[in-house]
């Protein structure tokens, strides 16, 4: 199982999995309350769902308030996502040429550790995404996304290699589950794709798929979502009751 | 999900997964306190593990200890097992003839709830055990157990079916995880068998087996086994910590 790496370092000392809890304000104060309700739940990494905040449109506000993100959670990582509305994400009034430059002026301000830009984006953006993250040292999640089912073994295997084809530092594959077999499927691709070697996230989203929140760490998956204030998808557990889960697997898992 | 009933009515109330504490003592002493601690545990249902027992050659002090256990253990039911040495069990100094007169007499002393007797056993003595604990409405567990390794889907599905060929009451498969894809395995040949219609119990053993454990009710398993006081097989968790990971994820799934 890989951790994840930032700058060339383990996150949070190398720890599997890192739990994340993601920030969904749509404003700059709101923002900074979550981000101290993330710290009182011990998460190990925050996701930025910028695409949730009010004022993205103005790229010096998104800065200010990354800067202002970095200073409130000193030592916690931070992942900087603009989720596109075709994988779940909220509707902004960015064109992708707007976005793609918003995510390189991030990456130059020294205000955040990851970056997550989708799969399904063109080429040309996710090459000028992947150029402005590697010139500052900033990790690339490359990331698919379906909120309606789960495919097919194979699909779900073909998103993770193409990630690693994408130069992606990390492989994120989420997608709902149906059912229970959905569950198993999901972790039965990630554990296959660990042959990749670049760390992965496999999610299953909705009740279904709490399981993967869970145990996904067994299977390979290096980073879990918990709620600290907002739930940015469906299925995803309290902070608290998901490391306490995690913890009394990873004990047996040990034993 | 079925659950196990005994007499016709569903143990525990119904409650799904029972926590099962397995009692491996040696003594009618020992006994007494190892149920005490599955008592104090809140375990839904123990499991006497009858080849433990010292004086079991002595079908008078085996009766004897039953029914002290069945005092000791007012409501919670009782599940007697003479575990083969061939499937995990103690050597026992009984012809299989005599093993099964046992379970016909502690059936007919009304002391105990449901048996359990291993498929691998002679046609012969399998329809003796069968009929014996249908004469007294005793629940039979028909059961398969493989330390060494998880067989291929197929053996795992033909266990399961066998069991309700043979007139089970509960069908039981128990088999070792030697990594984590045979826990995924064993989840998905329970979560199939459902369509065999009666109540079953899937479970991997040892440490890459924990997940069926916490997670396999959610795949179709009605009972789980945690240890109070002494384990029978490997992997077991204890009672406390089982029920905790169950609990958190039971409320995700039913989110």
């Amino acid at each position: 199982l890989k951790p994840i790496s930032i700058r060339g370092e383990p996150a949070a000392g190398g720890k599997l999995p890192l739990i994340c809890a993601p920030l969904v304000a749509a404003s700059r104060d709101a923002l900074l309350a979550e981000a101290a309700a993330a710290a009182a739940a011990r998460a190990d990494i925050i996701e930025w769902r910028v695409d949730y905040f009010r004022e993205i449109g103005d790229a010096a506000a998104v800065l200010e308030a990354g800067r202002a993100l970095r200073r409130a959670l000193s030592g916690v990582p931070i992942l900087f996502t603009c989720r596109s509305e075709a994988e779940g994400g909220q509707r902004v009034p960015l064109s992708e040429k707007a976005k793609v430059e918003l995510y390189a002026a991030v990456c130059g301000a020294g205000c955040i550790d990851l970056i997550d830009y989708e799969m399904s984006n063109a080429a040309g953006d996710m090459k000028a995404v992947r150029e402005a993250s590697r010139r500052h040292g900033i990790a690339l999640v490359c990331s698919y996304h379906n909120f309606e089912a789960t495919p097919p073994p194979a699909v779900l295997a073909a998103q993770f290699r193409r990630a690693l084809e994408l130069g992606a530092d990390v492989a994120k594959v989420s997608v709902m589950a149906r059912s229970p077999a959905d569950a198993l499927a999901l972790l039965a691709a990630t554990l296959q794709a660990q042959a990749i070697g670049i760390p992965l996230i496999g999610v299953s989203m909705g009740p279904h798929g709490a399981l993967s929140r869970v145990a996904g760490f067994a299977f390979g998956s290096a980073l879990t979502f918990g709620v600290a204030a907002g739930s940015s998808a469906p299925g995803q557990m309290p902070i608290g009751e998901l490391r306490a889960a995690i913890e009394i697997l990873r004990k047996a898992l040990g034993g």
